[in-house]
């Protein structure tokens, strides 16, 4: 075996359900010198991390912090410390990553209580409230906010509401919501959410922001049984990301990926956390308008509709594969497939972070007229 | 709250238990235009990273890939997924590590068998074929390689060929050793390593290579629990990982920080594996050579010490914490403190990939005179 050649890669433009397009100034940040976890100076960079992401959160919450690893970690971090096996959760499935609930919720050894809407649709209020009065014994309510397999927007308000009113914990799939669409921890009484660092943060991938309540910390400290995770047992992360004093090693934290998220957290809060939402919005308001113009059809109903993550029908007799192909080598641009019952049926457009912005939306308008014509 | 400053860190010199200094070449290639997780030009660059991977870990096995979290997830990814729970596990602990390999087996819901060893001393293998001979239903047989809390090399080779002759399968933290010291998968038939980006690989933290033989995949394939964490289950990764065809998506990879993992294996693959470990070798008798000359006691016997981690005896009213908070703010030089029974009367003095050069041990040996004086 020869050593491999340098590995340049093409700049893409990524409109996809993410990664999307990371800003230069995000990739510069995270290239500079590594430090120590456990450097004073690093010490201090964790702590402007967790008040930015406090600000992109609206939440006070002092357990609030990047686990060291991508979403699907983050959605184990907040089910396997919120959850001890035997309890009883419901769970609210209407695209792949409820579903991705259901199989975590299971694996710890806890009984799911599934509440199942049609893909494309939203998770009816009605059906949950039915559930959860159905059964005295559910710990927690779990959800998606921002399904990025459907692009649907569930109501988190309400539903966090509902969990409120039956005396359950919230746990909220925001992947794909932070930064995108309106979130408001504190004032919906949110008890746990994760994200992604590269969706409508625009960050590298491989982080997950999490937020944690006073009841889900509650909670958290008063298990009976320890968390399946050792690495993800927020009883243990804590001593290393908590406030004040020394902190404890637990494991060697990312550094050059928190160094490129608290750049990318420094955006959001110069642009604002409710301009940047509007910013989606007139994206979404471009590109629908550009796809309609096409004659191409949004899946989802206006109402429910995510500005961040626009699910197109394929029309018929049209390649999936080959359009998606041709966007890649003749625009550099990358378009999202269909997952699970969707998959060849619709395209996902990602309108996301650093990427959404007119210029990208007009020349993926221009590519998808090209490939289609 | 105002927007804070750009994060700036001062350029260190890294000689403490890892991270080790990342070369510019590594940041550089981190710092490139993101790619999708499932792009084709991206998929080319995995299977190019998991051939280096092989080569660095002396395998040929199929599934070897990055575990996308630290090492601590690379260790709950190898004993979860070969484990189940209510089986047995000869653990051995002579450190920090190795207490974390018995955490983790705990909260699997398997029995750890531990066998205790001092620290600062190797495992020793007369214990563990006792172990192994107590008992006639141990799965498996787990240990350190490179304990990074003592300095304590593992005889692997020996310990692995125990493990087959009692039929069980060998799981090898490999955390510190990989690309430092001799390290042969298939040669000693090693069922499972874990290793991280961020020691004698001089990646950026953040990444666990692995690796499993065809016994071990046998051994995945037919459990009869699922495995406890969807995120780490190796069923669903290889979909992601696996050689050929359609790849599946599981969790979205971190692209960039597997950029930096494949330049600093192509710096691995340039110098020579074993050209490597001699350049560690090297780097730890100029150490040592100095250190003695300042009347500085090594803790490790020379039989098994590890070149990469050069644990010191802190001399008797020596201040532990203000020479090192001196080395940081006068020479920009970190090494590690003492970690567990260590605390306090150790430091640790890494010799890890591309720090380990003489120019940064003159710098060391200087700084660490001068602190003393």
């Amino acid at each position: 075996m020869t050593t491999p050649s340098p590995f340049i890669p093409p700049e893409r433009t990524l409109m996809g359900p993410g990664p999307s397009d990371v800003s230069p100034r995000v990739l510069n940040a995270m290239a500079r010198p590594t430090l120590g976890h456990l450097d004073p100076l690093f010490i201090e960079l964790m702590d402007e991390t967790k008040s930015l992401l406090q600000y992109a959160f609206k939440t006070s919450n002092a357990l609030t912090m990047p686990v060291s690893a991508p979403g699907s970690a983050g959605m184990e971090a907040c089910l396997a410390n919120l959850i001890e096996p035997g309890e009883k959760v419901v769970v609210c499935v209407n695209g792949v990553f409820g579903s991705r609930m259901v199989e975590n919720v299971k694996r710890m050894g806890a009984e799911p209580v599934i509440v199942e809407d049609p893909w494309g649709q939203q998770t009816s209020l009605q059906k949950v409230e039915d559930a959860l009065k159905a059964h005295s014994d559910i710990v927690a309510l779990a959800f998606v906010h921002a399904e990025t397999s459907t692009g649907v927007r569930n109501d988190a308000q309400a539903l966090c509401k509902l969990a409120r009113q039956y005396q359950c914990l919230s746990i909220v799939d925001a992947v794909t919501s932070l930064g995108g669409i309106e979130l408001a921890v504190d004032e919906w009484e949110i008890d746990a959410v994760y994200s992604g660092s590269q969706k409508c943060l625009s960050c590298v991938p491989g982080l997950s922001p999490v937020t944690f309540s006073e009841r889900a910390v509650a909670k958290i400290q008063s298990r009976t049984t320890p968390v399946q995770s050792w690495f993800l047992d927020m009883n243990l992360i804590v001593g290393y990301w908590g406030k004040g004093g020394r902190r404890a090693y637990h494991h060697t934290a990312p550094v050059n990926s928190i160094y490129a998220l608290y750049e990318s957290l420094r955006m959001l809060k110069e642009e604002g956390l409710e301009a940047c939402w509007q910013r989606h919005e007139n994206g979404h308001q471009q590109l629908a308008e550009g796809l309609q113009a096409l004659g191409l059809e949004l899946a989802v109903a206006p109402e429910y509709r995510l500005p961040q993550l626009n699910v197109v029908k394929i029309p018929d007799g049209v390649d999936d594969t080959e359009v998606r192909r041709q966007l890649l080598k003749h625009s550099n641009l990358e378009i999202g497939a269909g997952l699970g019952e969707f998959a060849g049926k619709v395209w996902r457009i990602g309108l996301m972070g650093y990427a959404c912005k007119p210029r990208n939306i007009d020349h993926c308008l221009a590519a998808l007229k090209r490939a289609l014509s």
